[in-house]
């Protein structure tokens, strides 16, 4: 990748906070390679499950196109798997992305929209029956700390945005870039997408 | 601890996103039991070092008394130690907290406000002697995740702060309640206060 990767993360209210800043702080560590806009309902405050709330750049009718999208989890998810205009607007902006993004149980909002349909995906381990339920023909993977299956990246729960963050780093900016990124933030990389404990842990698989 | 706690969480223009939203986002998940208080120069909107923008709730000057203080590192941190005033008000706002602690170069903003004379402490590894050259009397320790000496809890740079806020979890609330938090957000909690491996990469101690 020689030029700058726009990357839209797509905020609502009763998103989940690391979902969102743990893979900002990562891209954030190479800020000349990549562009972040945040995109809300409107433009302004949105209000995440933990309570904070952070400025939208953008309304989701004003988003630009973006190279990269990320979509988050969180307790607002619940809400709109059943909103059909968000549905279709996600569907229809982010269809010329080169990558298209989730982290917890944002792959149920990427299902719910038809983006996963054909797709191998994982998913939040708490919530794997609900996202699991999703979509159509979508080969749900139990056990993964992330899943990448050609343009669709899903990650498991909360902090695997981090890791799922790192390894995008490296297909994009290579090996030496991702490591000296995760050592920027003192953390510890998790470089395997099948390490997953937290899988056996809710009984997904044995343990 | 039977009550719940009120945090204060220190923003400023340049703070490091990680360092403010991965202890949000643990302690979030304890909701019934800390009240999270966002505080900035002025409420309203304030940039991070990763260019997002999150609202505070209250004014450094309106700032309501906390049981709990944390202070993130961040770029904003280089110009804030030389800021007379900001420092002032730091060491008189924290004066009647029960914790008083810090992710990442968030120390340096402690040490220099004389909040760490006499105690030990630690910092980011990449920003370790500009942290250690501030305070007076404070035992810099080069290789730990997070230090605890009585009140004064300070961490590592940046994702170490999630470890140290489930050592504060598990101090407040107990070791279930810790553990709990880090499987919900799939977290890989570094339970040892002396796991660091960022100490040799960054030189400071042999590796």
């Amino acid at each position: 990748m020689d030029e700058a990767s726009s990357i839209g993360i797509v905020l609502f209210d009763g998103f989940e906070l690391l979902d969102v800043f743990g893979p900002v702080e990562i891209l954030g560590q190479i800020r000349d390679r990549f562009r972040i806009d945040l995109i809300g309902q409107s433009a302004g405050p949105v209000t995440s499950a933990q309570g904070p709330q952070v400025l939208a750049d953008h309304a989701y009718d004003d988003a630009p196109a973006c190279d990269i999208v990320l979509v988050p989890g969180g307790i607002g998810t619940r809400r709109l798997v059943e909103d059909e205009a968000f549905l279709r607007w996600l569907s229809g902006w982010t269809s010329g992305a080169r990558y298209v993004t989730s982290v917890c149980t944002g792959s149920g909002l990427l299902a719910a929209a038809g983006l996963l349909d054909g797709y191998r995906a994982t998913s939040n381990k708490r919530a794997f029956g609900w996202a699991s339920a999703l979509g159509h023909d979508v080969e749900w993977v139990p056990q993964a700390r992330w899943v990448e299956d050609r343009t669709r990246w899903t990650s498991s729960g909360v902090s695997a945005g981090m890791d799922m963050a790192l390894a995008l780093v490296e297909r994009l900016c290579g090996e030496e870039t991702a490591l000296k990124a995760a050592d920027a933030v003192e953390y510890d990389w998790h470089r395997d997408p099948s390490w997953d404990p937290f899988a056996a842990k809710n009984g997904l698989v044995l343990g």
